[in-house]
C-alpha cells in the first residue's frame, strides 16, 4: 500500500497494546505511520519527557492522549481531585505536543439515577479546566461512549450531548471526539458530525468496528477494520463534508489482536485501515 | 401493599420464566396481580387456546404477546417466512383477547451495514401486517431496543425511531412500546414520549432496572426494579402526563430472579414496584 494511504492514519496504541513505547515507536516507523494516539499509564510509566523524546526523535506525532475526564462525583474532595488529575492530563498532553486531550466524562455516581445532575457537573468541570488548558496549547475533546456506558462510565452517550455540552465553550476550547464504534447505530450522527463540523469542533476521529457477541463488560470487544457493523468509507465522507482533514486514529480494544505479534496485528490494521476508510 | 397499588401492575412471564403457565396464573392470583404479558413460546407449547382459557377462568388479563418482528431479511422467501410468522403472532394474540402485539425489529443482515434500509424494510412489513393486524383488532407495537441490539436483534434503537415508523400508519394499528430497561439513558425520551402519548401511540409500557456489569451476550443482565439505574417514578411521571393510563408490565430478564422461587420472586417484584413506581 502506498505512503499516500497511510499519511493519515494514526495508530492509537492501545490497539497494539502488547508493545512497549519503544516497540510502538520502531513498530510505527518500519510500517509507515507517522502518528500515534497516546494513553496516560503507559506514558507515565515509561516517563512523560522520555516518551516526548523518543517519539520526537523518530519523528513521530502524537495525535492524541487519552484520557481525562470521570467529572460527575457528587463528593467534593473526589471533585478536587478529579480536577487536579485533570490538570496533570493537561499538562502530559502539552509535554508530549498533542493539542488534544480525550475526555470520558464518567458515570453515575453510585446510588444516583440523575443522568441530568451528572451531565452539568461535567459542564462545570469543562469551564473550570478550559481556560487552563488553553494557556497549554491543548484542547478538550469530548468522546461521546456508546450508551452502554452510561451508568458506569459515561454519561455523554450521543454526540449531540457532546455539543450540548462543548457548545457552551469557545470551539478552540473544547470540542468532541467521533468514534465510529460509539456512535455506528444513531441515525442523528450524519447531522450531528455537521454541526460539530460546522463549529470546527471536530477535534478527533477515531475508528473500532462493532461486533457482537458482546464479552461481559462490554469493554474488550471492539472489533478490527471490516469485521463488523460499520460504514467507515461513510463515517469518513461525512467527517471530511464536514471540513474535518485531520488524523484517522485507530483505537481498538480486542484481546485477539492482544494476543498477536504487535508488527503482524499492525500490519492488518493498516490493510484493513486501507481496504475500508480509504 | 393495597390490592390499588397494583391495579395497574402486569407481570410478564419472562420475569418469573421459571413457572408454568397454570403456575403463572395461580402465582398470580394468589398475589393480587391480576394481569400479564405473554411469550409466544411457552404459549404455543402449553397450546393458544388452552392457555386463554385457563386466564380467562382465573379472571387474568393479557396486556401484551411478545413477540413479532424480525422483518430485516434480504432473502425474499426468509422474508415471506417472517410475514407468515407474524400473520400467526396476531391470531394467537387476538385469541389470547390481548390486544398488544410487541414487535423487534430485527438486526442487519449477515454483513450488511446498511441499517437504514434495514428501517426501511421494517416499515414495508408493516404497511403489510397492520391492516391484517387490524381486522383482528391487534395493535401492533414497536418496540425500540437499546443501541447495544442494533446489529443483532433491533435496528430500531430509539422511541424517536420507532415513532418515526410508526407514524407512517394509523396510531389504532402502529403504535409504540416504552421500555425503561432501553430507554433509560436517551435525553431525548422525555420529548418522544411526548411525542408517542400525544399521538396515541403509547401500546405499552414497560419496566426494568439498568445495572452493570453487563453479562457476556447482554440478554440477560436486567434489573429488579431499584437495583439499578432507572428513575422508574419519572418514566410513570413522563408517561402519564403524555395521556398513557394502561398496564404497568413488568418484564425483567435476570437469570438470579429465574433461579429462586417463583412466589418469591413474585412478592419481590410487587414490592419494588410499589417502592420505586408508585
Amino acid at each position: 500500500m502506498s505512503d499516500d494511504h497511510l499519511s493519515r492514519l494514526s495508530l492509537n496504541q492501545e490497539t497494539i497494546k502488547q508493545w512497549s513505547l519503544p516497540e510502538l515507536t520502531e513498530g510505527c516507523v518500519k510500517a509507515g505511520v507517522g502518528m500515534v494516539g497516546l494513553w496516560r499509564a503507559p506514558v507515565q510509566e515509561y516517563g512523560v519527557e522520555r516518551t516526548a523524546r523518543l517519539l520526537a526523535d523518530a519523528g513521530l506525532t502524537v495525535t492524541s492522549l487519552c484520557r481525562g475526564g470521570f467529572f460527575t462525583a457528587l463528593d467534593p474532595a473526589e471533585r478536587a481531585r478529579a480536577l487536579d488529575d485533570n490538570r496533570a492530563a493537561i499538562d502530559e498532553a502539552a509535554a508530549l505536543s498533542t493539542d488534544t486531550l480525550v475526555l470520558v466524562s464518567g458515570g453515575l455516581p453510585p446510588g444516583s439515577r440523575d443522568l441530568y445532575g451528572a451531565r452539568e457537573r461535567v459542564a462545570d468541570a469543562l469551564a473550570e479546566l478550559a481556560p487552563y488548558a488553553a494557556t497549554r496549547g491543548v484542547r478538550l475533546a469530548i468522546e461521546p461512549l456508546h450508551p452502554m456506558y452510561a451508568s458506569d462510565r459515561c454519561v455523554v452517550s450521543t454526540l449531540g450531548q457532546a455539543l450540548d455540552l462543548a457548545e457552551r465553550f469557545p470551539a478552540d476550547q473544547v470540542g468532541v471526539v467521533v468514534d465510529t464504534y460509539h456512535l455506528w447505530w444513531d441515525d442523528r450522527a450524519p447531522a450531528q458530525i455537521a454541526r460539530a463540523g460546522a463549529g470546527g469542533r471536530i477535534h478527533s476521529f477515531q475508528l473500532a468496528d462493532w461486533i457482537t457477541p458482546l464479552p461481559a463488560g462490554v469493554l474488550l470487544g471492539r472489533g478490527q477494520l471490516g469485521d463488523g457493523s460499520v460504514d467507515f468509507r461513510e463515517f469518513r465522507r461525512l467527517v471530511e463534508a464536514a471540513g474535518f482533514d485531520g488524523p484517522i486514529e485507530v483505537e481498538i480494544f480486542n484481546e485477539a489482536l492482544w494476543a498477536r505479534d504487535g508488527a503482524e496485528a499492525l500490519a492488518e490494521v493498516a490493510e484493513r485501515y486501507v481496504q475500508h476508510a480509504c
